[in-house]
């Protein structure tokens, strides 16, 4: 039996960056045992967005709206998402990006993201990239040069 | 610009195998550009199913559920879904498995699959395999034990 029903998701209260009320990721990937992508529904509070502006060196990524008006950032440009519409990010594409809760009421966005072996994600606005070794325990981070840096999180 | 509103996922009226009408699959990763997984929506009029059941050797799965009740059949089992249930296909569980709509309505459900280079899909009801070579322009049939065979949509 593979079927899960909302509440089998596996449940991560995520910090909310730079703004708001902690977001919601209700894991199905994990949930249902699958490893070659990462898959969620992320619920996104008035006033929060969904991380920093990024964009991954080695992982497509897809969103897809199932509930509320969530205003996807890349780079200057901005679009508000309705449900139904959806938004794709390929690998290697260099334009950060981030989805932000502008609106009065919670959004629920299924979010979808392979998992590579090796991954750069750079942060365009923090001058920082977090390298992903997935062999390895905790990411590691430099700056876009490629300098040693610290986390942005930390 | 990555975001797609529906009217820009690709449309593609699929055979609907051994019963019903046509079913009808929406891109959202070939509309997006991505490589790495397939995404869609797929829908199902009433009385079709997604696909003669199956398994990956070498792709994960993954359904969830946007309007309807679609029923999930694997193997010998039949869970019915609903909107904001979702199920998991893990590589190489060799349980087939497909979607069917059962009910007087259409269904619409959202599909995500890993593209692996190599995959064998096995069609345990029919005692075939379909051979998927990705850098290969086709794919190649096997019975179950190996021996060359024809293709069940032949």
């Amino acid at each position: 039996m593979t079927a899960l029903r909302p509440d089998a998701f596996i449940r991560e209260q995520g910090d909310a960056p730079a703004a708001g009320a902690p977001n919601l990721t209700l894991w199905i990937s994990e949930a249902g045992g699958l490893g070659q992508f990462g898959a969620f529904v992320e619920v996104l509070q008035p006033g929060t967005r969904s991380s920093l502006a990024h964009w991954h060196s080695a992982e497509d990524e897809m969103v897809y709206v199932l509930e509320g008006q969530v205003t996807l950032v890349e780079g200057t440009t901005e679009t508000v998402l309705h449900p139904g519409d959806a938004a794709t990010f390929k690998a290697g594409v260099p334009v950060g990006h981030c989805l932000w809760n502008r609106s009065a009421a919670p959004t629920r966005c299924l979010v979808v993201g392979t998992r590579a072996p090796l991954d750069r994600i750079t942060y365009p606005e923090l001058d920082r990239v977090r390298v992903r070794d997935r062999s390895l325990p905790d990411d590691t981070w430099t700056t876009i040069a490629g300098a040693p840096a610290s986390s942005p999180f930390a």
